[in-house]
């Protein structure tokens, strides 16, 4: 089974059960991000995690072995067009640069991991209405010269 | 002044001063990111901190114009090269899908503002390396019918 | 069922019944561009104005509740090349940095949301060839310092 | 005077002078962003205007010259990065083939003229925050067979 | 039907009756470019030449009614590579300021309209290889201050 | 003396002449588009015709050596921004596998030459306003099997 | 017959033959380069060439029709990534600029038709290891003002 | 000195002596394009020729030297726009797999090599126009398994 | 059989066996990476090895037969967006030109080969983690005047 | 003192001294790649070997602290022209995917850190023409559940 037909298995399986990525997480002890990258196909887990979340969604081991294959993770949209995912491209165009120097000044020359990496997502109650708090967090790896 | 030029000097008076963006930032009373996106023209400043800012740099009067005019935002790179800024274009690619489907389960139709937002630059200590922590956090922006 | 089948079942049933957008978007209580849009897969309604447009086109409940996902917003080319569409990437191409530079001398330095928006055609009659009045409306946001 | 060299004196005397281009506009007798966008270089007036115009800035007769010659029109970004006018790129993208089916329901097969066309911006007051009201108007143009 | 399977079942019938597009396009009364762009689905014509077009190929009164909507008009590629399209993307590269120029010198600042617009091909003999001339025939339309 | 220079100088010596292209072409004996082009550093003349054009605008010798140097042919957008420009792509566009088509049904395989080619520009006169008229000249090239 | 259709039966009968593009196109009496682009979609040949290949391949009559229709060129990849194609893409970016002034020097202003062309390769054999010679022979086309 | 001045004094006294790429390959003692290569920087030649080259054109030592430099080989333009060298590039996109097809079969899995490589160019008379010949000479290098 | 279908055949067969590449490479006598480029389609091994592969997979005839024929090298996206891939780019982008400078200062004008070319992967063990270490084995292949 | 004035000083004083990268690198005490790119200003390096790198070539102070300044990584060219450079995107392109699979198959679902790395170069004689060996070296990424 490839990854795309593993997503449209899981995807249907979870609206079916009306559960949310965070039920399924919580179930799985994985972040809710992270759970969804797994099942969109972007990451993979370990066989064990992945035989409880077929168990829950009621599907079977080819979705088992599917979900602990390691996939090359590709994207079609050089700039993302989805309103949400393009305002991180424009963070990155607007503070990119800024963020660079700030790391760099409290780190020195190098930069945060997106491999050793985690993702939350919060939300931050405000009377003006919410906010979303995504909290990134990489190891710094440093540039060393050889 | 324009933008540019407003840049060099900064730049050129922070190095022969060796100032740091957090030093200069909490002198000026605003977030070391937001006052390097100034200072690199990408934003701008209420005059009253614009003064502050060129005052603490022993800089005139035509910086402190330039720091608070509205510049347009503009970026050369489609993808930044910089690894430090790919870096997050590659999160946005990885994981871009899933924040926005947990976004939007908890928040409804709609996205994370990134006009009405904050970053902010932590250190956590980690025996295994320490870790860069990047908080975004930005109003949650409903889409409506009309 | 996904969003593009939902869409060609919808386009059928609008031809075969011969309703325009306008018709089914007043049966529906929106805006006709906003009805069109949610139909064809680029945004989302609720629940409720979601039956009584499936309800109106004589389609089922699968219908109803594609109606009401979240839809990531995708398009394919990154310059549209349709005549009509083309033509509002060239106003943004000749009026664009005009339009920023008013609105900001107006507003203060912030945009106009693409989220809480709205959008409404109107024609207006002329001897000389009657004219399309396209009227953007969207909320202020201004950037502010941190 | 080539346009580039125009705008520059342009901007230097209207900032010097404290002028917005509303002021200047409706000293020419023309709207704010036409008037913008010719100051812009994306635009010419009737040599009539650009002497009114020079003489208010208090600028010479090759800034008249240069104001009523006819440029080609040139812009660097395939897709603009700025907040401001991305969102019109966004709009176009999201809303832009609801918009063409809607037009033509309405008007039969042609587009919305951006040559036979004017945009005026209008401050729409609301006590959840104001909003920009972006009014386009153009010529329809009919497709016709030959 | 779409404008897709339209084209697939003229091209066969074509093919079949051994018509070339001039053939169809007198039938029809329109100019053979037009007539062959509407059924490449680039165009429209109106219900009456669309049921005389459909009656002469022998076919159904659906391809009529896929002949006289409206297409969104989209091409796949930026620059198109087939050597005789690709020639005329040359000549707007090599002479197209020059024409902009000698029209604009003519006409005063405005565009040739490519919607009010036809296009004819003659064969011109000439002892040293007939030529293709090619008449391009479009609305002035002239840029106005507003 | 290199192409840029050289249109720099004739453009300098139009203007305070106050000729048009098609004057200067008249009086050197060529079509003004092709007169524009040589000009505009897109192609070249043979030095009798050079020395005439620089001398009906008081021009030096350098420029007569530069106008009849073989240029490379170089444009920067791939697709021009120009509305008038633009146009022709845009036809290119929608027309161009059309053209194609009747093209190859009356001259068999091949394509209309861009270099034994003529462009002429006519005004046509119209109540319902003047047309530009753009006929495009180029021989016939076969392909032929070897 | 579509042209990629009658690609893969010519591919398949050429395979299950064991011919070579060089023993179909000697019997076709056409070049191998020729032969494969007709195959390939690239090009058409007269009809009566055509049945000879057909018989040739054992292949039916709508492969003959097929073969001499003729074929828009058109190719998806902007720069080819195949090692053997990027070379000649390789020897354009490195050599075209001079065989543009050396070509220009010998027969002056103009080009090497790529249509009134032909491609032969041949084997030269060299101790050091054989040499491919590729031989590019196309009509000079002279620009004339015109 | 850099190669870009290089090429700018070669060119210099290329056109003050009236010297064409011909006369001055002869005396090196290369092939007409390689020595234009080298001279429009994009190759180098062996200290005992560049001295021969720059005497001959009567260029000081900083020339020789430059000259003998291995320059990294950029090119701006993707494709390239000028005729003569597009039509390499639609050569290569026309014959492109037909020609890594026919080479296999002769030769093996492999390609021509661009780097041990040579390209001439020769006049074929013709009475119905004289032809350009260009002859593309590379070794093979075949694949291995390793 | 296609080499796309042959590549679906093979990583079946190989997952439903629980080879590794490593395993099926020292069975076939190959490197795994070299292996698995024929395996997916992006090389071709001589008939022999072909047979081997294809016996030890349980596969058959055709699999042999589509595993020795020449592909095109055909990749999709432009800049590889999977993060392993794309280190690779990054290493290009970061050391390209530094690693040209210091191969030709060793080497003379000239670049390593991509073809007569062969990469092995090894791990290096250390207890700060365990390092990838990749070796990449090209012939030098010298730039000649002709 | 900007990266690209540092780059210019040190690029003149090593060719006026006739030194190599490797004699730069082994006075310095790293590797000539490392070395190459810290003076094209691709890396830093501590003030310590920043100081005896100045020294070495006669550079004063504003040299070594532009050494050790923490540069953007910024190139022009999404897909580098040169010959040597473009060979690693195409040993990329046809071999990356195996790369991956590969290296995955041996260390588990992760990546070669291209920060945490080192790319040492060595000649491999070879009577059949000596080879050039490249080796990257880079720490085992893991990705983690989160």
């Amino acid at each position: 089974m490839n990854k795309s037909l593993m997503t449209e298995k899981i995807i249907a399986a979870k609206e079916s059960k009306g559960f949310t990525w965070e039920t399924i997480a919580s179930e799985v002890g994985v972040a809710p991000v992270y759970l969804a990258s797994v099942c969109l196909g972007m990451n993979s887990i370990v066989p064990e995690k992945a035989s409880v979340l077929a168990a829950f969604l009621g599907l079977e081991d080819d979705v088992t072995k599917a979900l602990s294959e390691f996939p090359p993770k590709i994207w079609d949209q050089t700039v993302a067009t989805d309103p949400l995912i393009y305002r991180f491209y424009e963070i990155a165009g607007v503070y990119g640069e800024s963020v660079r120097q700030v790391v760099q000044e409290e780190f020195g020359d190098g930069i945060m991991s997106a491999i050793d990496f985690k993702l939350d997502i919060e939300r931050e109650e405000d009377p003006k209405g919410d906010r979303v708090k995504i909290i990134l967090n990489g190891k710094f790896l440093p540039y060393k010269a050889w």
